[in-house]
Formats: structure tokens, C-alpha cells, sequence
């Protein structure tokens, strides 16, 4: 094994998450998209499992601003990353936080002004 | 009455509220705080009844932010505003965010990493 693939990815543990952060990291559609998507899934998904059209830079982007932020666990599998949300640890600290943001409609109709 | 007292403050109607903008004006620990504030008044509260210590430009600044995501309202009264949470819109469109984000605790501790 690569010693490069045994360096952990930090994650910050569960006291240091914070409400600002978390809502900051969970206000951009793209990483919304991605927090739902890992929220209904049974098991950690590979990064590819996860299909928005955007450039795979813009993907790892969006995963690093959500895991240093506490909103999901990255763990190096061989030569990909297997991502799961910490539903456990958000539902600890921000009761309630993760089923409002998933449970509303994704696109309410634009109504004219 | 001067007419600029007359000329009504835009408001998002309540279908036009999307779930990434109201997250991201939250987001704000100074806005959080506001939000915080008018959840706890009971009735809706004039400019300068809520004090972060910061400067009136950008207390305005955070007023006309919540407004334009639709999270509070705000009505001329005489010379200055009265402001209110848009609780029923904002429980209505995202059940249970509004809740979620009042009651944690402000200030998580801060532990070593």
C-alpha cells in the first residue's frame, strides 16, 4: 500500500461542527444535491456513484467543503473514496437540521414576481 | 406622509422562497442571531431594538438580505421599520428547518483537533 493512501483525511470531530458552516456548506444546489443523493443510499458511495454534469474538480471541490465541515466522512478505499453523510453526528448537534433540508420540495415553481 | 413612506418594501411571495438562498442567508452567525432575536419577540420589532454591535450599514445590509430570501418581514411604520420572522412561510415551504436552527446551542465548545 502507497503510503499516500494511509494518510487519513481530517474530518473534524462532532463538537467542532458548527451551525454557520454547516448551512453555508448545505446553501449551494450542487452539494445539496449531493447530501440527498448520500442520504439515500444503504452503503458509502465511490465518488463516481454520484453524477451531477459538472467537471470533476467542481465535484472534489464540493466533497472536500463538505467533509471539512463535518457533513460527510470520507474513507480511502484503495484508489478511490467511499463517501457517506454523518447523519449520526448532525443529528446529534443540529437536531432536526438534516430531515428539513431533505424533506422539502428540491424545485418549488417560480412564481412571477 | 412623504411618498417614499408609501413605496412598499419588496418581498419574495411565499412559493418563491428557495431553500439555498434562505440556508445561505443563514449562515451568518450575525444573522442567525437576528433571526434569533425576532423568533423570541413577540411582536415584530422596530431597527434598533436589536443590537450585535456592529455598524447600522451593516445591520441594513443583513435586514435586506433576510428580506430578499424571504425569511423576514419588514414595514414602514413612520420613520422607521418594523420587523418581523416570516415563521408561517418559512414553516410552511421548510417544515422543521426553522426549528432545527433556533434550538441548538449557540456556541458549540470548541475542542482541540
Amino acid at each position: 500500500m502507497a503510503v499516500d493512501q494511509q494518510i487519513t483525511l481530517h474530518h473534524p470531530a462532532r463538537a467542532e461542527l458548527e451551525l454557520p458552516e454547516v448551512l453555508h456548506t448545505l446553501s449551494d444546489p450542487q452539494r445539496l444535491q449531493i447530501v440527498r443523493e448520500l442520504a439515500g443510499a444503504a452503503d458509502p458511495l465511490p465518488c463516481g456513484a454520484i453524477e451531477l454534469g459538472v467537471a470533476k474538480s467542481t465535484m472534489t471541490h464540493h466533497f472536500r467543503v463538505l467533509r471539512e465541515a463535518g457533513v460527510i466522512r470520507q474513507e480511502r478505499a484503495g484508489t478511490t473514496k467511499l463517501t457517506s453523510l454523518r447523519r449520526g453526528d448532525l443529528d446529534s448537534r443540529f437536531p432536526g437540521l438534516l430531515e428539513a433540508v431533505l424533506s422539502p420540495a428540491d424545485e418549488p415553481a417560480r412564481v412571477p414576481a
